[in-house]
């Protein structure tokens, strides 16, 4: 049965003087009081480092079978986020990194790749990080990658590339075995504000948890002092262990640099297996039939022991964010390894750390039970090479006649009872890149009203900015802003 | 400024009696009116073949920057559609096609790939174009595809693979150059239900149009009858060209088989470029330098001509199912060759068949101006194989250090500046294949409250018969159910 449409609206028309009067008179009501609110409220930002959208449907299929829901699927609000990036000349790239869509989500602004909080130029942009601290909320990051890592960065530093993470390597030298020329200009030797790290011990930030405690030895130039002493100098209780922070005083800044560099990650292949390569029975003829890597399944990581969880810091520093916090407070918590260990063709290992993100989620729902005037937003930074292929292919049964991925694949049981097919094949790399598809945005409640269907990744910045009633990163008259 | 929430809700519980007393009585008068209402209902699914997350962001890059906003960007309702799938023997696989896609949203259930309008044990389902008429709605199918293709089939057919398109190729044959066993047993001689174009035939649809006029040649089995034929007989005005329905009285059955096989695309590739391989100088040294496929730009097909374009066919499609029709009409418009371009890694084609897509909704759009209780969704069935990637690579650059794709590129270089690389990495064969990840759903205002975040995309099914006020197929205990 249809409903009248006509009926509606006359009853909308005639009633509507009378709800526009009351609404009005508790818009005004509510209006007049906020101004004097001491209410607390807080954001979270959920960051899964490259969680596009094959890998999120990969982690449901494994997590959840394909049938299931994540926790994010129950989201109430839901967004689709434009991603842009900017080369130096103006022109528009279409696949980011970590540290141009970091610095969009903290800053509000487009830039270029591997820039840090600063525009294409290097102009230095406020963090959320910095607004929020200035304004008296308290704000805190959490990460399982190194804390210099891009994201992270982009929250709490300002430089040029994302690789020059501590005052040794901002000098240049060998980068993931090749050559790397550094900032030097922007070395603390040459007047500079210094690599992420000496950036970070500088940094209002009054929680800051995850790896790269290697980042933090070298010597700061000029002086003798490790920039880990610098950071104790300027008032964080550095610690190297989650449990040194059970009795930190409510309001005491803390630096925990959890591991030496990234976090280990929860999950790996059967046997440490990732994506193999297809065997060619005679490379001279593309129709010769091929070998497929035998299904693997996914299994505990050995190497995670006693690992700090995504959820354990996300419940720590819920604890000493809001504990006697009458203003209220701005986290950012990143599942990293997502990223990386796409990077590296482990989908066992993204998978594990999707988990990780998903329970940090739960965490940060359970603690708006007693705090309802909290944000939540979880997003991806970039979208990742990994494909969910036919299993078998659709041509011709694959192994049989030749037809096979020119990349290399992983065969995954999933705990369902089904072998999902997963392709790495955007380079023959040792690691692979990221993509330039759109990511989701899943938001609580608190996000209705703010967060439309369709949004450019800097507007999350915008979001939380005015959630916090703080104000937004000026535009420039830069087509992009 | 915060606001206080307490307040708010003081003053919420404060009004609420009164507010729910006059939300009821409201409710009661639309509830009452409704069921004895005659004004016309009518939904417009919009499904853009192989429109998956990458090739969505492709299209957008390309047709308005990578900052700007496709039609579909501006839709007020937004939602992640999860796909199933289902093997003979029960186990989830993790790609689908548009045989089994179709069948979701044409009939709410999960089946097999390549399976059209039947369950994977090849039960039939009924389709909302079977109940929609059935309840005296006007039905129309509109394709840039073959009328017989597997999409627009799963919502007027019944037949277990979606190749079985006429009463020859349903005895079995060769197709794309490989030998194909067909549907015997579900041949008119044999005592099934015959071909797909036999069953369109005798099907219920209003209006039909798209390509695949080949598949009505073939006669049927024991008559001297072709297919044809056997739709005249059947009520439909069979034409080979739009402007033959200039003319059609309101409610006159039409069936359009205005191409031989599919309908020409509007763009290609400049000099008719796809997706190219990369150049190895020294194939015996994985470091040796490649040259890259110089960058191309996407031209106007000349093959086009006079193709009817889906706008076209969408205008003419609202104007005969909504004239003289008091009760409303169900609308299924494919954008087909989305996916068939990207199987031929042809980006160029397949971006102008998004714009095809775009123009469609416009259509649609501008109808609900005089028809506002219509229904639209924009969906897409499935993921395809393309990828934006970096351009150069992430990773030294790429051509001077041998990284390169194993797949094939196109460096697509788009109208605002930028240089687009696409990457076709999912398999070696002639045709690319589909890939997994959940894909997006559009709706207009009416989808509000019908549409949740997260759906599966069986429910797209449930959404559309409920606006029509029409009972959904029943599920099973099947746990995909
Ligand atoms: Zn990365
Ligand atoms: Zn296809």
């Amino acid at each position: 049965m249809s409903c009248s449409h006509r009926l509606r609206l006359e009853l909308e028309m005639k009633y509507r003087p009378f709800f526009m009067l009351l609404t009005a008179l508790l818009a005004s009501l509510v209006q007049a009081e906020s101004s004097n609110s001491e209410e607390p409220r807080a954001v979270i930002l959920l960051i899964g480092d490259g969680l596009g959208p094959q890998q999120l449907t990969m982690a449901r299929n494994y997590l959840t079978g394909s049938a299931g829901q994540l926790l994010v699927d129950t989201a109430p609000v839901y967004a689709s986020i434009q991603i842009e990036t900017e080369a130096a000349d103006g022109t528009p790239l279409y696949v980011p990194d970590s540290a141009n869509t970091g610095t969009a989500m903290a800053s509000g602004v487009v830039t270029n790749i591997n820039h840090v909080g600063v525009r294409p130029d290097g102009t230095p942009v406020t963090s959320i990080i910095e607004a929020a601290s200035r304004a008296g909320y308290r704000t805190g990051i959490i990460t399982t990658a190194a804390v210099t890592d891009a994201t992270p960065a982009t929250f709490l530093a300002h430089i040029s590339h994302d690789d020059c993470e501590n005052p040794a390597v901002i000098l240049g030298g060998t980068v993931y075995g090749r050559h790397f020329p550094g900032c030097p200009e922007e070395a603390t030797e040459n007047g500079g504000p210094g690599s992420t790290a000496e950036q970070i011990a500088k940094s209002p930030v009054d929680l800051l948890l995850g790896g790269g405690r290697v980042h933090f030895l070298p010597t700061i130039a000029g002086s003798n002092q490790r920039v880990r002493d610098a950071a104790s100098e300027n008032g964080f209780l550095v610690v190297d262990r989650l449990g040194q922070l059970d009795a930190l005083t409510p309001g005491q800044r803390a630096l925990g640099l959890l591991a030496k560099e990234n976090l280990k990650v929860r999950m790996r292949g059967s046997g440490s297996r990732k994506a193999e390569p297809v065997t060619l029975t005679d490379p001279s003829n593309p129709n010769a039939p091929v070998i497929l890597p035998p299904p693997m399944s996914c299994e505990p990581n050995p190497e995670f022991g006693d690992t700090p969880t995504l959820r354990q810091m996300t419940a720590t520093a819920l604890r000493l964010l809001s504990a006697e916090n009458p203003k209220g407070f701005f986290l950012m918590v990143e599942s990293a390894s997502i990223d990386k260990q796409s990077h590296q063709r482990n989908p066992c290992g993204a998978i594990g750390e999707v988990q990780q993100l998903e329970e940090a989620l739960a965490e940060a729902l359970k603690f708006t039970e007693s705090h309802p005037r909290t944000l939540i937003l979880v997003t991806a930074d970039h979208s990742h090479g990994v494909q969910i292929v036919p299993e078998p292919s659709a041509y011709g049964g694959g192994a049989a006649e030749g037809v096979h991925s020119p990349g290399k694949i992983a065969r995954l049981k999933t705990p369902e009872g089904g072998l999902m097919r997963l392709n790495y094949g955007v380079n023959n790399y040792a690691v692979t890149e990221h993509t330039g598809a759109n990511v989701a945005l899943f938001g609580n409640a608190e996000a209705k009203g703010l967060v439309t269907p369709y949004m450019r990744q800097r507007e999350i910045h915008t979001v939380m900015m005015r959630y916090l009633s703080l104000a937004p990163q000026p535009t420039s008259s830069n087509t992009h802003e």
